[in-house]
């Protein structure tokens, strides 16, 4: 860290590598995503000094992350999120990544620890993200007995109805088979956690039978709506690497199966 | 923000305007000093926007700062935390200041907004620190059903008798009477929130009968400890301006009296 006047320059300590390629299909949380993982690797610089000692007895962990797929460098004194029926909200009352310091905030769960290597599952970022830094979840600082949320409390909590079409099915045994995907059975539930929270951008939702296109984890997974249901058409080999280079993206053994039932509601 | 190369500069947007002048005093948590409060103004550049619009409705706000006090450049691995008796834990493990990135989150109370500024209780920041950041606390991403906070399980909850001993009371009273000082109850409960967390150095724990001073809200605190208890000596006007220039440090109103009990058990 050094400081030029009152300004503050940062480095990322790691980078996150992780399902979603693109912003398009990325959960706007990760407690949405169950089903996603990432691992995150200390820099060399960072790495044989211990600092992740004692992470795995932390059930989650905050993730500091610079948003570096923003597409603007405008930053808006008020936002429209999503889901608000056009009504804006200060910036600063959201969690858009659109802010003035464009610095990411996600509650993952620690999955595994190892050396230097952080395995985590719901997540919220785009593979690359580079990370500022991690914190444990601390109950006693972190969960107040008595909160409420604003407005967020008022949107709808609709999960929408997603199936996988027979060729869409036979696509992700395919892929498998030919070893171009790991894991069929949690992507295919990462694919539905995802098509459960309707990814597609605000303009677009009118457009019934539209077809479109989001890369997750090493695939291109092809799907349209139909009142009141996502179908996923077909999946092909991901635009990136189908697979990541040997070594870089090896689990640390099985991981224990995501609960069900992941959110509080708010009290 | 700008980046250059793989660093990222960024711009504080506010600074924190609070009770606390020094480090030592400053609690290491938010929930800690529930009679502590704070301002935010953004700073011109930001303001007339409405960044803050919407905020009002959440009852706890993310505060991400510069941690500017850090006394030194070096980031070590491993950190031993006050209360674990000498064992270390990795660094991002823990909540420590002495980070890669010494970017502090705190979870203060909103207390209210008006405009471009905010007041907040519940801080464990000092004053004049560099905001980064501001989000909402929202309960569906923030608040996991189930959790563990690993290490910090295992801590003591102590919390220490303290009182003020006639003298003490007597100069606080005559500071308000002077007007060098407001809010004396506040202040008084503040003092008392602080030392209940024993604030002394671990060096210095084993010195029954030494006096400390400490810069809370514009006053310099004498107390000392002996078994089991502190005691406040006396009060004097403090180094810094005992009030803030008119108007910087002025209250929205009376505030909501804070409740007593602050903490969520680790579920």
């Amino acid at each position: 860290m050094q400081s030029q006047k009152d300004n503050l320059i940062l480095a990322p300590i790691a980078r996150l590598h992780g399902d979603f390629q693109q912003r398009f299909g990325t959960p706007r949380q990760g407690a949405l995503a169950p089903h996603s993982q990432a691992e995150i690797t200390l820099l060399p610089k960072w790495r044989g000094k211990g600092m992740l000692d004692g992470l795995e007895g932390f059930s989650h962990v905050w993730i500091l992350s610079l948003l570096h797929a923003g597409s603007s460098r405008h930053t808006p004194g008020k936002i429209r999120p999503p889901r608000l029926q056009g009504i804006k909200v200060g910036v600063l009352a959201s969690r858009s990544p659109h802010r003035p310091n464009p610095i990411g905030l996600t509650l993952a769960r620690v999955r595994a620890v190892r050396g230097d290597t952080l395995w985590v599952s719901d997540v919220d970022l785009i593979d690359g993200t580079p990370i500022l830094d991690l914190k444990p979840y601390v109950a006693q600082a972190d969960r107040p007995p008595h909160v409420h949320s604003g407005w967020t409390e008022s949107l709808p909590k609709e999960r929408f109805q997603c199936r996988f079409e027979p060729a869409a099915e036979e696509d992700l045994q395919r892929l498998a088979v030919l070893g171009q995907i790991d894991e069929r059975e949690r992507l295919r539930n990462l694919i539905l956690e995802v098509l459960a929270q309707d990814p597609r951008p605000l303009p677009y939702r009118h457009r019934q039978e539209k077809t479109f296109a989001m890369a997750i984890g090493g695939m291109n997974v092809i799907f349209k709506f139909q009142t009141p249901t996502f179908s996923v058409q077909r999946i092909e080999p991901g635009l990136g690497p189908a697979k990541r280079k040997p070594g870089a993206r090896s689990t640390p053994g099985p991981l224990p199966v995501a609960p069900k039932r992941r959110f509080a509601k708010p009290s």
